[in-house]
């Protein structure tokens, strides 16, 4: 979807261009005229001229073709405006007006679809509505309402999109003032037609934009967002997000605003590491990553040294830098012993570095100290604390050490006196608060480090049995030996349908055996009594049986298939693997620890499927209860890739229903101690059919 | 111990004085003069005139009685000079010198003994070593030579204390950046005789201070901060701390930095939530609360409620306020109503308040909507988000409501337009960002709410029981029986002595019970396979006995004195208490969840004694798992109450056994369902005493 001449306009028709250049049918053609933009036409049923120029009655007396019409008019105007610039052959419009579905009416809802409707039947690309407008600084030409965009603000190379007119306004000032330039500046508005991912696709082949900074209430279309975000990673852009709603009483607040269910927030949150966008955990965090990619490609992760004339400014940023994910790794032997020659006293070397007085006296001291600190393998960034004076006149040395080095070197100086323009020559980086830049540094070095996304393995030819359209879940063995044919190794079981088969059947199976009710019916039997742990004799299994049986039979419309026995297998540790499918982004793969502590603490791991082995195991090992499969107080350890093959087993098994499905879970996936693998104790497959008696 | 004579000198000398103004024995001697300060001496063996004023050959030379003596000479020559200080009647000092325990080596820490020893035998006010001096903005009088502090600047209400030259001059400038004025800045250095809590306690009772912004590495002297904290509380001044050595890196670098072990973080968390200091989450934060409480009185807590021109802002602010602790609470349905009939159509009217365009076309339109706001009672703050233009035409109306209510009303301006002016005048808050405007107002707000600490609760008279002074620890027996006393109910156990006695005891205490080695040398006795759990029937009481007591008599020297029989509990919910002294600031309660899951998530609770039933529940409330007590699941709810009764009294158990004790843990506390009760299964007494076979 081309979005050229609703960005990038030869000529432009204002429908309700105002005399008032402060009014919203005013700023456009105003700014518009300042930029030097001379194929802007003013249409005006009620003035001969408009801020001095002639204007037309209407859009038919526009005496040119016009790319784009921005339409500054009334919600009841604008459909009516819109079908004649496409008998006019206009490909693009802007509506400003509002009084659509934002409105959380039914008369606004009504007046959207109309427009989606209008869209697709006329093939126009219509922004908005009820949005402010954008700012082409790469070309100076402004189609916005907004009076924070003004022609002669330098260009550069950092788009902004916004889902706020309010935001956008607010993060180009921030990043204005960080010194960031932009090439677009761009407000989405209710993206009735075109939305969020189309704007994001053409950034991703605009050739005057480096960077992206997103401003994100919702997004509608999770697949076409992943797909601009992998172009931007291709391209080596940085796409910088901030997500709005992390609380409860956020997304409450984004809801009523966008007239649409906010997402959840554990699908962005594993819809954007898949993308492997940069996040930023507050807005002011998105200017400071524009600013960042600024220098270049010289930040290759977040891994520091620092370097500091104070023992406590080493201390702060260690703590920063912890707390934001980012990492002071210790300098080898040989890179202490470096810096133990350059300072005098037993001052620290080991990473952070207190440089002490020293750095006055000596005329290499401090380039030296920097080329030994960037030497380790495992640095990415040096970090340098010199405030007010101390950095002014130790400033030749680190542009020497700049010009020198490949990695990158970020100043810090907390009395805010450094010279800006000299250091931005040098490619040095510059900040005046220590939880600022290491909260920037950080998200940049993850977004750096981010692998790109795993490709769907298409080489399995497993497929699902056949199954009914209209049941809505499979039995448990049947959902065993579904998700066994795609590879995932579970618990084998013996079904059991009549009393006098019990006795034989438990002795096959050995003690302690599970019994279970088998029935498509019940999704939640250990709620109705209809599983047995534990059992350790035949005569325990006959009565287990019989209860069973007598209490599934009392549960109305249940079809019983009969009971199954298997091992109760111990010694292992429990997790649990569950896919589920977000409205936005489709499947997501939920793995955590089993049992009540992992509900209690929220501690599990979600991923956007396809998930291989080894994005598995890096889940498992995020888990802050990790360590119980770790061999914890002496326990052995468990077979972690074996789970992890079990976990992306299970993904493929998804991937391959598809639309069939809408819930499947391994739970508890039993993973043994290690050599001896791991194995699917119980498994749910949730199907999209639907039968009348379903207890799930 | 006061300090007047050290920091509202009425006579200065400078020994070490230098006609080089920048020089360390220069700034101050140029400040002090051009601030006006007359009473200032310059000591200079080798100058006649020192920046043209009279040079004295020596301190004795000296024309007038002198308060404080700078000491800005070598380290070596500084003792010398504090000796003829001292015989001169002089009762305060100021050490600049560097090269005491700071920097970690023999020579120096002896250097600084020697400081400590002749201040104790003078008994002068030596402040330093290794400090920069201090800028006393409301008298003027500058006996720093840090070049951050200059005569001139504005005087305020504003105390900084910091143990950090550096970090000295950077929070004196990100605060100033911010409006803030300054009474006293203090650099402690090295502490080695006036410590930081001196310089507190001075700050609590100086009048032209309201509240103090603290860099703090390490104290020394926890109950002397805790005491100087209270005095703050008492006296209503705002006490404000950054802590470094919150991560690992971090805490490390201090302790090579202060020549000192950094306290242990939990501890100080503790600490700092009992003196109810308000904690700044990184540097720049201090300043945010020092400008807060500017705003006089009218902040009572952090539950906001939010008006906003934009639905974005709204939901901005909400997430920010949640992650920084916070609230948003909903309006009562009169208020929504109120707010429902001033804003035109369906806005969002919960709060956050959505306010819309209207904000420009009505007169009293946002005055209205502020009272509105501001009247239910759990509303303690008035957030407006209003930016540049909408601000500057809006300000009448916000005036007026301030100018009419007694809470706060914060605006926020995220582009930075405001007339700052104007509005503190008016004695309305101002941020232009709103993650740091979120976490300031809940610092504040939580600094606002906390309580006063709790008196320890003496009119228990319970004792102790006589211990022999060379014990290591009590057994089992004797720690539960003494717990008793102070009323920490106990499971009640059946000592025996003879495998003869073991069924009629067995069958006395009931089924199932537990079966566990009495032995005041062994601690862990799970380890040693000295516990037997679940013991159903008589024989299998006798097995475990003989089991037992053969590890038992296995081990080295380990005193035998019998097992003990009790009854196994089931139903309940097993939890942990625990009382460890910390070096610096005493005892300290922790109270967690029992078993794996909370070590693995680290989901503990943490305070300082004295906790009294009330706090032991807060604890037990604050913890993650706490779930599990309240009814998870459909479990029944344990008793807490009783829960938090036995937690006090474990800790008054522990302030009255005092320095006999080293650390006393009930593990598990099994939490009955409610009105059942909750009882030390398990108690350690681990004493100061040392026995040579101590298996602990």
């Amino acid at each position: 979807m081309s979005l050229e001449a609703l960005l990038k306009p030869r000529s432009i028709a204002i429908i309700g261009a105002s005399d008032n250049k402060a009014r919203i049918g005013g700023v456009p053609l105003e700014l518009l005229v300042r930029a030097g933009f001379d194929r802007v036409h003013a249409v005006n049923p009620k003035n001969e001229t408009v801020q001095g120029r002639p204007a037309y009655k209407d859009i038919e007396s526009v005496p040119e073709a016009v790319d784009l019409a921005i339409l500054a008019v009334s919600a009841e105007a604008t459909l009516g405006q819109l079908e004649r610039c496409h008998a006019l052959g206009i490909p693009a419009a802007l509506v400003y007006a509002s009084g659509y579905a934002e409105t959380n009416e039914p008369e606004g809802q009504a007046r959207q679809d109309e427009l989606v409707a209008f869209a697709q039947r006329s093939g126009m690309k219509v922004a908005g509505p009820n949005c402010m407008g954008n700012a082409n600084f790469t070309d100076a030409i402004f189609t916005t309402f907004g009076q924070s965009f003004q022609p002669g603000e330098p260009a550069g190379s950092t788009a902004l999109l916004t889902q706020s007119g309010n935001m956008c306004a607010t993060v180009f000032r921030m990043a204005r003032r960080a010194g960031v330039t932009f090439s677009q500046v761009i407000n989405t508005g209710n993206e009735a037609t075109v939305d969020f991912s189309d704007y994001l696709d053409y950034l991703a082949g605009d050739d005057a934009t480096t960077s992206a900074l997103c401003y994100i209430e919702e997004l509608r279309d999770g697949a076409k967002f992943l797909a601009a975000a992998r172009k931007f990673r291709a391209a080596g852009k940085l796409l910088a997000v901030y997500k709005v709603g992390a609380s409860e009483k956020g997304a409450e607040a984004t809801r009523s605003h966008t007239a649409a269910l906010a997402g959840d927030n554990a699908a962005y949150d594993a819809a954007f590491a898949r993308a492997g966008v940069a996040r930023a955990s507050e807005l002011s965090g998105l200017a400071d990553l524009a600013y960042l990619h600024t220098l270049g490609g010289k930040i290759g992760g977040s891994n520091c040294a620092i370097l500091s004339i104070s023992g406590a400014a080493g201390a702060i940023l260690s703590d920063a830098l912890s707390l934001a994910g980012g990492d002071v790794p210790s300098f080898p032997q040989d890179v202490q012993d470096g810096l133990d020659a350059q300072i005098p006293g037993h001052s620290m070397v080991s990473n952070p570095v207190d440089l002490t007085g020293n750095i006055v006296n000596s005329n290499n001291f401090l380039s030296e100290c920097i080329k030994l600190a960037l030497q380790p393998d495992d640095i990415d960034v040096l970090l340098l604390y010199l405030p007010g004076a101390f950095l002014t006149s130790a400033l030749d040395q680190v542009e020497k050490a700049a010009a020198q080095s490949g990695k990158a070197i970020i100043v810090i100086d907390t009395f805010a006196m450094a010279d800006r323009e000299r250091l931005a020559a040098a490619g040095i980086g510059y900040f005046d608060d220590f939880d600022r830049a290491a909260r920037a540094i950080c998200a940049y070095g993850q977004w750096k480090k981010a692998g790109t996304a795993i490709a769907a393995d298409t080489s399995d030819t497993a497929t699902w049995p056949e199954i009914a359209a209209d049941r809505s879940a499979l039995s448990e063995t049947e959902a065993k030996e579904a998700l066994a044919r795609f590879g995932v190794p579970v618990v084998e079981d013996r079904l059991v349908t009549d009393a006098g088969q019990v006795r034989e059947a438990a002795e096959a199976v050995g003690f302690p055996l599970v019994l279970k009710l088998v029935s498509p019916d019940v999704a939640h039997k250990t709620e109705y009594g209809l599983i047995k742990l534990g059992l350790t004799t035949a005569e325990a299994v006959e009565e287990g049986y019989a209860d069973v049986m007598a209490k599934a039979q009392a549960l109305p419309g249940v079809h019983i298939e009969g009971v199954t026995l298997e091992p109760m297998l111990t010694g292992g540790v429990e997790i649990l693997a569950g896919v589920t499918r977000d409205p936005v982004f489709g499947w997501m793969l939920t793995v955590g620890l089993g049992g009540v502590w992992t509900e209690l603490m929220k501690d599990a791991c979600h991923a956007l499927l396809p998930v291989d082995a080894q994005g598995a195991e890096a889940m498992l090992r995020s888990l802050k209860g990790f360590r119980l499969l770790d061999g914890y107080r002496g326990a052995p350890k468990a077979d972690v890739p074996a789970a992890a093959r079990a976990i992306a087993a299970l993904g493929q098994a998804v991937l391959a229903g598809g639309d069939m499905l809408r819930e499947v879970e391994v739970n508890p996936l039993l993973v043994l101690p290690e050599g001896r693998g791991a194995v699917a104790v119980d498994a749910l497959v949730l199907l999209n059919g639907q039968t009348e008696n379903g207890h799930d």
